[in-house]
C-alpha cells in the first residue's frame, strides 16, 4: 500500500469516529475526501521514521487532525464572505454545493474534530501537543494570516507578505514537523531546528505559488498589480533563493533520508510548475528567473 | 470582588493572553466582553467550590475557556447565512458591526483560542477533559444541534426538539459541570451525576425560554406554527416538569451548596420571565400553565 493510500485509510477511519451518523457527515467527507497532496501527514510521517523509525498511532492520530484542521481552513477561506471560491481541487466548493451554513458549520465540525484527534493522543507530552497547536493555528497563528490576507495588510509591505505567508501557510507545516519530533521525544533543539526548517519550507512554497499564480490565465488587472513578484521581483527572488540555502543547509546539517523524499517531491514539484508556465510568467515578471529556476534543479537534497 | 467580577477578570486576562496586538483584537474582545450572564463559568466555579472548597488556576482556565467557546457559538449563530440576527445583548452583533469575514475568523479565533486555554491547565486528566470538551462542543455534539435546528429537523418531532436542546445548550452545560468535576478529581460515579444534572438543568432551560419566546411582541406566524408549546403545550409542560423533577432530586441526594446557589438564581430567572410575561403568553397556548409556574416557585433547593 502506497504511502498516499495509507494516510488517506488512516484520516478517512479516524475522522468517521468523530463524525455523526447523519447525512451531514457526507458534507464533512466531502470537504476532506479525496484528499490533496497529504503533504502535511507526509511531514509527520517523515519525521516519525527519522526520529524513531516507526509510525505509531500517536503519530497518525497527529496526522490526521492536521489534515482535517487544513481542510477546515479551505472551508472557510472560500466562503463568499472571504475568497468567495466556486471550485476547488476540480470540483464546487462546500458552499458551492451545499449551501453556506452548512459550510461555516462544516468548517467549525473539521476544526472541533482536529482537536478531537488530539485527545486520542496518549502521550506525555499531550499538554505541550495542545499548546503548540492552538497557538499555530490560532487567533496569533494561522488565523492571523487569514485576517492580514482578507484586510489587504499582506499587500502593504514586503514584510507583511512575508509574515502573512509564515503565518497562513507555515504554521500548520511546522505543527506537523515539530509536533511529530515532540511525539517522537525529540529534545527541544531538535523541535526547534523543524520550526526553522518549517518557516522556509512554508514561506518558499507559498512565494513560488504567488509566482506562479502568474502563469494562469484570466488574471484581473488587481491581481497582476498586488503580485509580489510584479510589485519587486528582484527582492521576491533573493528571499526565495535564500530560504532555498535554508532548507538545503538543513539537510546538510540533518541526516533525514524521510524528509529529504518529501522535501525533494516538493522541490520537484515547483521546479515543474515554473517550468510549465515560464513563458506566460516571463511575460508578466520584468525579472530574470534564472537564478530561481537552476537553484530549484540544481538543488538535489 | 463579586464573583462575576472575578470570573470576567479572569476571562479578560486569560484570553488577551492567546490574541494578537493587532487591532482585530477589538473584534474578538467585542464579542466576548461585557460578557453575558456568565452562566457555565458560574458552574465550574461552583462545582469546584462543592468538590474541592477552593477554585484552582485550572479551574480558572476552564472557566475561561468554555466562555470563549460559548462567545464563538453565538457569532458564527448570528450569522447572516445562519439565524441573521442584527442585535445581541442590547449591542449589533459582530457580522452587523465588523462585517462577515470579520465574524466568521471572530469565531473560528475564539474557537481556537478556547482549546489554547485549555492547554494552559496543569493536569494528570488533561486529555480526558480534551476528549469531553471537544466531544461534547464537536461535530456529534452542540454544532450537530446546530445542523438539527438550521435543518428544521428540530421542529419535526418532539424527540428532536429534545435532542436539539440537548445537543445545542446541555452539552456545553455539562462541559462546564463535569469538566470542573474531573479538575476535582470526581470519581466516574460523580462526574456521571453531573452529567444527567446538566442534561436536565439545559434542555429544561431551553424548553422555558421556549415558552418565554411566546411573550414577545412582533412574533411572526411561522415562530408562532413551530413553538412546540403550541404545537404541544400539554406534553411539553410534562416534560419540563419531569425535568425540574430532576433538578430538585439531584439536590436532595447530593449536597452541593454552591451549585444549588447558582441553580436557585436562574430557576427564580426563569420564573420571573414568565410571571412578567404571562398575560401574552396565555394569550398564545391554550395549555394551563400553574402547574409549570407554581413548580417553579415551589421548588426551593
Amino acid at each position: 500500500m502506497s504511502i498516499e493510500q495509507e494516510l488517506t485509510n488512516n484520516l478517512l477511519e479516524d475522522l468517521l469516529w468523530s463524525l455523526p451518523k447523519h447525512k451531514i457527515s457526507g458534507v464533512y467527507h466531502y470537504a476532506v475526501f479525496p484528499p490533496g497532496k497529504l503533504f502535511r501527514p507526509k511531514l509527520v510521517h517523515a519525521v516519525a521514521l527519522d526520529l524513531t523509525n516507526s509510525f505509531s498511532k500517536n503519530h497518525r492520530y497527529l496526522a490526521s487532525s492536521i489534515e482535517t484542521h487544513h481542510a477546515y481552513t479551505l472551508v472557510h477561506d472560500d466562503l463568499p464572505c472571504m475568497d468567495n471560491d466556486l471550485m476547488r481541487r476540480g470540483r464546487p466548493t462546500v458552499h458551492a454545493q451545499f449551501g453556506e451554513w452548512q459550510a461555516v458549520l462544516t468548517g467549525d465540525a473539521l476544526m472541533s474534530s482536529s482537536y478531537a484527534l488530539l485527545s486520542k493522543i496518549h502521550h506525555e507530552r499531550l499538554r505541550e501537543l495542545l499548546s503548540l497547536f492552538s497557538w499555530a493555528t490560532g487567533a496569533k497563528g494561522l488565523i492571523h494570516g487569514q485576517v492580514m490576507d482578507l484586510s489587504l495588510e499582506m499587500n502593504s509591505s514586503t514584510k507583511n507578505l512575508i509574515e502573512t505567508h509564515n503565518l497562513k501557510t507555515a504554521r500548520l507545516i511546522q505543527t506537523a514537523l515539530v509536533g511529530s519530533s515532540v511525539l517522537s521525544n525529540a529534545p527541544l533543539k531538535v523541535s526547534y531546528d523543524f520550526f526553522r526548517f518549517g518557516r522556509a519550507l512554508g514561506i518558499s512554497f507559498q512565494l513560488i505559488d504567488d509566482l506562479c499564480e502568474l502563469g494562469e490565465e484570466n488574471l484581473t488587472d488587481h491581481e497582476i498589480a498586488i503580485n509580489p513578484w510584479i510589485k519587486d521581483g528582484e527582492s521576491i527572488q533573493k528571499m526565495s533563493l535564500n530560504y532555498l540555502a535554508k532548507i538545503e543547509k538543513f539537510f546538510k546539517t540533518n541526516n533525514y533520508a524521510n524528509l529529504k523524499i518529501v522535501t525533494n517531491s516538493y522541490l520537484t514539484k515547483m521546479s515543474e510548475l515554473i517550468s510549465t508556465k515560464s513563458e506566460t510568467i516571463s511575460k508578466q515578471t520584468k525579472t530574470d528567473l534564472n537564478p530561481l529556476v537552476s537553484a530549484l534543479n540544481r538543488i538535489n537534497l
